[in-house]
């Protein structure tokens, strides 16, 4: 009888301080305990990547990529280490391995680095000694044996990566949250747990702004059909199941609201209505390696229109001074700025095929006197960005709209 | 026209905070200039080891030491990134590597490595392309690449064995003292920096405290003839070379005076005169993992002797249980222990050929009215245990004696 293979990943706020570390060690040996082989995959203890970060910045303000990578990764490699010595503390088996010593072989971007390809010899040959492996993620090594790391999140990266090779039974994602939710809690009491998402729902949610997990793991594991269980690893209780397909008895049309109070709108007014002018704007904000999230072009009036389009707010300091520039190159208007706004938006692979789900959704704002500034859809999901102090009411009476709440 | 090829070691209290660490790739810049090449290897920052082992031990207070190594070497790798980024900031190019990566091979002896072999092509090739290599010290790999460590003050010996392998004109120690000097200028103010000092007499000195430099680097520099200069990071005044043979212009007797309140002394009373007593001992001591430094037996009055000797204070509880233990089984009298102790000591290779030494020593103490408790002698150094109270007493007097302070 083969024995159920189980890979674990644990972010920095499950390993932020001794007692937390012991009780992940607990938790992991429940699952030895109940015969399972584990692969455990650790992020940086709490606050570690942040602080040296600050450290290298204040060295030098523009650090090398490479030497970045090789400061970043000490921080998984004291928690592969801490934890090793946990699990041995509570009479088990355990090693730990950097990502260079269990063969996770990148290309040489380094911050941001791609898993090329996964020796995992060494895991299987530790775990059929029946020990607890144990691997430091967001890192890996390049075949020149220079350290990288995969970018932010990248831990789930590793984990979803690892699963993928080991063919494992189940990748569960730990973090300071339960699962997925119809809506953020702390807006939405009535918010629901979801039992099953599906990837395709799972990457627009974390493109609109929900942060259990990394995008790109969400995208390797939808590539691969990795089953995902995100969970809290404060309880024992039953978490998130990231999967390719859910068979509902009932067919949902929306699975969850988001919120994103992050991005900052900016409009480009009186444009001359000629071909290449957007392009030409959204080239040099990509050069300047801003990310633009919303575009939206209004109709010409005359020969002339207005674009707006949204950013991170932390870009936004840098997007004006671009815009500016590209502004009075083609000789358009004034550039606005605008941060008090928020992107609130409906997900749901049910939406395909109900047509009426925008016009319900434009209703429900309508309906609570929220004016809607911008609007963009995708094959799953509908944004709208209004006023942030609206947010909140927003949100709330959508999900009460599209049916989210408990049941009883 | 060949380059001059240096390496340069700095230890943790000159890489302690932000400015220290700028001010190293300062210094290190500064010989680059100069047209040298340079290898640097570097300690992990400030206290950050004694910082990982208390974290490791809140864990497990018996860590694995595999997983020690792979904590603590993380401290060695955080300087080596944050190092490059300092020397980048000021326009030069410099490169670090991990103990693995530059080919640091040892045994698999973990906490306390040996090291194999240094394989240096990539170093040498780094150094061709004009870069300053800076490498992480006291880390290894095993030939099965686990991460190993070399022990307390094991980036001294990297140091050493890298300048041994790569055949450099110098191997400058960089530390908070400005070389080694006839006394501890703390307790002698006329105490002289010495220019030059041989292997065996540093060698001597480590063991008898003097915490300038580890002793095993000193026994790899002193096999291999690895010219060692020591010298304060804090200033740009030469140090101590340490080197093979010092020729000197008038003869030396002494070259220097230690002191070590570190010690505490046992006594056990009453032991049957019989062979093999003093073996079962001091074997049992040995298998407790005790070091047992000076071993002085008195001559035997009907029967039965005394035997004292001594060991590092923070083993003293674990070597009075031990030999109380081994007391009751060979039917020995009372076991006393004393830490009101201090060991003077006087070194200098010129004490061989002159026999007078011992005498001058004791004399010295005895004007000073001071009790000499147990005495010890090796070829180039003598010591006595004396009474705490009249260590710094005894350092002044025989420091002034053998003529040691500074002329004029």
């Amino acid at each position: 009888m083969s024995r159920r293979l189980i890979v674990q990943k644990f972010g920095g706020s499950s390993l932020a301080n001794v007692k937390r570390i012991q009780s992940v060690a607990k938790r992991i040996v429940s699952y030895k305990k109940q015969g399972c082989d584990l692969v455990v995959v650790v992020s940086a203890l709490g606050d570690t990547t942040d602080e040296l970060v600050e450290l290298a910045h204040k060295i030098n303000p523009e650090p090398s990529e490479r030497e970045m990578d090789m400061l970043l990764s000490t921080g998984e490699q004291i928690s592969v280490a801490l934890l090793a010595m946990a699990i041995h503390k509570l009479g088990y088996e355990a090693i730990s391995f950097t990502g260079a010593q269990v063969g996770i072989i990148t290309d040489a971007s380094h911050t941001r680095a791609r898993i090329i390809r996964i020796n995992t010899d060494k895991i299987k040959e530790e775990l059929r000694k029946g020990r607890i492996v144990i691997v430091a993620g967001f890192q890996g090594v390049t075949l020149n044996q220079d350290i990288t790391t995969l970018g932010r999140g990248g831990s789930d990266l590793t984990a979803v990566a690892l699963a993928k090779e080991l063919k494992v039974d189940e990748c569960q994602i730990y973090t300071d949250v339960e699962g997925v939710y119809t809506a953020d809690p702390r807006i939405v009491p009535q918010a629901r747990k979801l039992k099953y998402i599906t990837f395709d729902e799972m990457l627009e949610m974390a493109s609109l702004g929900a942060q259990v997990m990394q995008a790109r793991s969400i995208e390797v594991a939808k590539k691969f059909n990795v089953t995902i269980h995100v969970r809290s690893s404060f309880n024992n209780k039953l978490g998130t199941m990231i999967v390719k397909e859910v068979k509902k008895m009932e067919e949902v049309v929306v699975s969850a609201v988001t919120l994103n109070k992050n991005e900052a709108k900016i409009t480009i007014c009186d444009v001359p209505d000629r071909p290449g002018i957007a392009a030409k704007l959204f080239k040099e904000l990509s050069s300047a390696g801003i990310n633009v999230d919303m575009i939206v072009q209004n109709v010409s009036h005359i020969r002339k229109t207005d674009i707006s389009f949204t950013v991170n707010k932390q870009d936004l300091l840098k997007t004006v001074k671009v815009t500016k520039k590209v502004a009075k190159e083609i000789r358009a208007g004034d550039v606005i700025q605008d941060e008090d706004i928020a992107r609130v938006s409906i997900v749901g692979v049910g939406m395909k095929s109900h047509p009426g789900v925008a016009a319900n959704m434009f209703d429900t704002l309508a309906k609570n006197k929220i004016n809607i500034e911008m609007i963009s859809t995708s094959d799953i999901s509908i944004s709208c960005i209004i006023k942030k102090k609206f947010a909140e009411i927003a949100v709330r009476a959508l999900h009460d709209k599209f049916g989210l709440s408990k049941k009883g």
